[in-house]
C-alpha cells in the first residue's frame, strides 16, 4: 500500500526563445518551459509526475502555485487515491478560498490540473498501466463519477454521460485493437512558424507531406499580403489533397478577424484557429457564422468546461481542442470529452509545448476508445521539439501517434533535463 | 519630478473567519485579506497604494503575482507615468509571457491591476487630486486613450467612445456639484449574512431602512425553504418601497437557478445577483429570459472587459457589477463604464472585503460625473466592515457615498494595520 509521502515543483526552462521555433503573431518570445511536479512515495521507483506548460516568465509563479496545492495528495493512500479522483479532483478546484483567485481559471486552476495529472500519473504508474488504458478499462459509471457536473448539467447531465459512455462501450474493444496497431492521425504545425523563411516553410511543408501527414498548420495574422503569399505557396507544395490549417493565436479583434479570413482567397482552409480572444464565446460564434464554410478551431487557451459548454451551445466552434495543461486535469478533460461527444463535435488536441504531445495522447485515446469513438476529422496537433527530455516519447509513425505500452500518463522527464534545465541554477541557464 | 524608486508587497489578512460575518452560500469561512502594494518613491511622503481582495489562502500568491509585475513602474517618472497611463497599463496585461498564464484572467490579471491602482494612486496624490476628481478633469480624448480597446471594438469602438465622452461633458459641472453637495446612493448586505439569524436579520433589515438605505441585499442560495421564510421576514420588515435583492453567490446550475428563483414568491425582487458560474454568459442569458421582470446582476468575478462585453451583446445582465481588484484596474473598468453607457446599463459596483468600498467608489463618482451619467438604477454596495484601517475611509451619510476630498485613489492602509495584520508574523496572528 504505497502512499505519497512528499512533493517538489521544478521551475524548468528552455531557452527556445534563442531561435524562433515556436514564434506566433501574440508570443514573439517564448522560452518553453514547465512547471513541473513530482509527487513522492514511500515505495522505491513509484513517483507520480505532472507539469504545466508556459512560456517563460511567471514559470517560478506556477511553481509557488502548485506548491499551495499538492499538500491535497501528502498523505493519500495510492490504492484509496485510484477509486476517489473525481472526489480528489473536485476538492482542489472547490478550495473555498483559493477559489476567489479564479473561479477555475488561470495559474491556480492549471496549478490544480498539474496535481491531478500528477496523481493521474501515480495511479495509473502501480496499476502498470498507460493512462489511455487505464481510463479506457474504467466502467461508464466509474468514469462519470470523475467528472465535475456543477455549471454543466445544461449541455450534459450524469446521467446523460452515462447513457453516452454505455453507447460507447459497444466496439470498444476492436477500437483499441485497432489504436494499437494503427494510432491516431498526427497533424504537423512544424512548417508553419511566422519566423521561417518562405523557402524553409515549402521545403518543411513537402516533407511533412512526404512523412504521410494529411493536415499542416500554418500560424497567420500579423500581415494579410504575406499570409496570401504563405497559403498560396503552402497549398502549392502539398497538392490539392492534404488539408490546410491556419491559426492566428488570438492576434484579432472579431470584426477584424472576419475580414482578415474572407480576404484569403481561395486555398481551401480546413480550420482557423484561435481568430481572437479565447474567453470570446459570442465573438468565436459570430465568427464561425461569416466565414463558413470554413470553420473555427479553439481551446488551448479556453479556461475550463464552462467556456467550452458556452461554445458548444453556441456554434462557436467546429473543432474543440482540449490542452493537457490549461485546465483541471484529466477529470475536467473528460468532461470537455463528453460534451463534445453528447454533440458530435471532433476533438482534436493541441499539443506541442514542453510535454503536451506527451500528456494529451492519452486523452485523444482514451476519447477514440471509449468516449466519442470513430469521427473523421478526429487529429492530435503535432511538434517534434523536445521530446528527447521525456522518459516516454511521443512515438510518431506513418504521421499516426502510435499507442504508448508503458505505464504512467506520460509528464515524466529525465532527472537530468530536469536538472540541466532548472531555472536559473541549471547548467544550461549558468553555461 | 519624482521617481518610483522601489516597491514592497504585504500579505495582510483580518481573521474574519473568527465570526461568520462574510459567509454566503460558496465561502463558507473566508479570512478577508489583501495583497497590499506599495510603490515607493523618492518624494518624501509620497507613495502610491494598491490591493487585490482575496479571501485568505493564496493571497501569499497574490503577493507573488504583484511582485513579478510591479517592476515595470520602478524608475518610472511620475509626470511622465501621468501622461502615459494608458500604454503603461496596456504594457502590464501585454507581457508575452506572462500572458501565456491568463490570459487576462485569474491571479497575474488581478496583480497588472494591483500595479495600475497603485500607479493611480501615486499619480492622483500627485496632482493632489481624489481619483475620481482627477479622472473627471480628463478631457474625452485623455480619456479615450486609458482604455484597451482589443477585443471589444464589436461593441464600442474608440471613436464611438469619444463620441459618448464628448456628449456626457455636456453636464459634467453640474453633476460635479450635485456629487459633492449629495454624493451617490449606497446599499447594504449587512443585515443579509447566512449565518445571521432572522431575528438579527430582521433586526439589521429595520436598522438599514432607518439609516436611510433603499436597498437592502439578502445572500441565498443554499436552502430554498430558508430563502422562503427569510425573504418573507425581509420584506415585511422592510416595508413595500425598500429595494430587496438577492445574492446567490454563483451557488447554482443553470437549470436550478431558474426553479429556484422562480419558486421564491412574490417578494418584489430587485436583482439576483451571481446565480451562476461567472464565466458562464450564456447560462446568465437564459436565466435572465426565465426569471424575467426579476432581473441579473452580476459582476464581482467577471474575470475582463471580453466576458463583461459578451454578457452586454447577450442580455446577460441588467445592471453591472464592477470590482476594484479583480480585473486590470481603473483603466479595465472604464472600459466597462463605456460599454455599459452605450448601452444604458447602469453599473452598480460590489464592494466590501478590504477596502473595496474605498476604491471602488472613485470609479462610481467618475462614472457619474463623467461617463454615464444621470442613470435611477444607479447604487454602490456597502458593507460596514474594515474601513477604520483605511487612510481614507469612505464615509457614509443618509445612506450615501459622499465624495472623498483629500488625495489618491483609496487603496492607501495605516502602517500600524498592515503591521498588525501581516500574516503569518502580525501580532493578531501570533498573538
Amino acid at each position: 500500500m504505497p502512499k505519497v509521502t512528499g512533493f517538489k515543483t521544478v521551475d524548468v526552462r528552455f531557452p527556445t526563445s534563442r531561435g524562433l521555433d515556436g514564434s506566433d503573431a501574440m508570443n514573439q518570445d517564448p522560452d518553453y518551459s514547465a512547471a513541473y511536479l513530482v509527487l513522492e512515495t514511500d515505495e522505491p521507483g513509484l513517483s507520480g509526475h505532472g507539469l504545466v506548460f508556459t512560456i517563460g516568465r511567471g514559470n517560478d509563479l506556477q511553481c509557488a502555485a502548485i506548491d499551495l496545492l499538492a499538500g491535497y495528495a501528502v498523505g493519500r493512500d495510492v490504492d484509496d487515491l485510484a477509486k476517489t479522483m473525481g472526489a480528489f479532483a473536485r476538492s482542489l478546484v472547490r478550495d473555498s478560498q483559493m477559489r476567489w483567485l479564479g473561479p477555475e481559471k488561470g495559474v491556480t486552476h492549471m496549478a490544480a490540473g498539474a496535481v491531478i495529472n500528477a496523481a493521474w500519473d501515480l495511479v495509473s504508474k502501480h496499476a502498470k498501466k498507460p493512462l489511455w488504458k487505464y481510463l479506457s478499462d474504467l466502467s461508464p459509471a466509474e468514469i462519470v463519477e470523475l467528472v465535475d457536473f456543477r455549471y454543466i448539467t445544461d449541455l450534459i447531465t450524469p446521467a446523460q454521460a452515462l447513457e453516452l459512455l454505455e453507447k460507447a462501450a459497444v466496439g470498444k474493444e476492436s477500437r483499441e485493437k485497432e489504436l494499437v496497431r494503427d494510432g491516431l492521425p498526427a497533424y504537423t504545425t512544424t512548417p508553419g512558424w511566422l519566423g521561417y523563411t518562405d523557402e524553409k516553410m515549402v521545403r518543411l511543408a513537402k516533407q511533412a507531406v512526404a512523412d504521410g501527414f494529411t493536415l499542416i498548420k500554418m500560424k497567420c495574422g500579423v500581415s494579410l499580403e504575406d499570409d496570401k503569399r504563405r497559403l498560396k505557396l503552402a497549398r502549392e507544395a502539398i497538392g490539392p489533397d492534404v488539408r490546410l490549417a491556419i491559426d492566428a493565436n488570438q492576434v484579432w479583434d472579431v470584426p477584424v478577424a472576419i475580414e482578415w479570413i474572407n480576404s484569403l482567397g481561395d486555398v481551401n482552409l480546413h480550420w482557423v484557429e484561435e481568430p481572437t480572444n479565447p474567453d470570446d464565446v459570442v465573438g468565436h460564434a459570430a465568427i464561425a457564422k461569416a466565414i463558413a464554410p470554413v470553420r473555427v478551431a479553439t481551446g488551448e487557451h479556453v479556461a475550463n468546461r464552462v467556456i467550452f459548454k458556452q461554445m458548444l451551445q453556441s456554434n462557436s466552434l467546429s473543432f474543440l481542442q482540449i490542452d493537457a495543461s490549461r485546465v483541471a486535469g484529466v477529470n475536467e478533460n473528460i468532461a470537455m470529452l463528453l460534451m463534445a461527444a453528447k454533440l458530435g463535435i471532433p476533438v482534436c488536441p493541441h499539443a506541442g509545448g514542453v510535454g503536451l504531445c506527451e500528456m494529451v495522447q492519452h486523452l485523444a485515446m482514451f476519447d477514440f476508445v471509449a468516449v466519442g469513438g470513430e469521427h473523421p476529422d478526429r487529429v492530435v496537433e503535432f511538434v517534434d521539439h523536445l521530446h528527447e527530455h521525456f522518459v516516454v516519447p511521443t512515438k510518431i509513425e506513418r504521421a499516426r501517434y502510435m499507442a504508448p505500452s508503458l505505464p504512467g500518463a506520460g509528464a515524466e522527464m529525465f532527472e537530468k533535463s530536469v536538472a540541466d534545465y532548472t531555472y536559473p541554477t541549471g547548467k544550461e541557464w549558468v553555461g
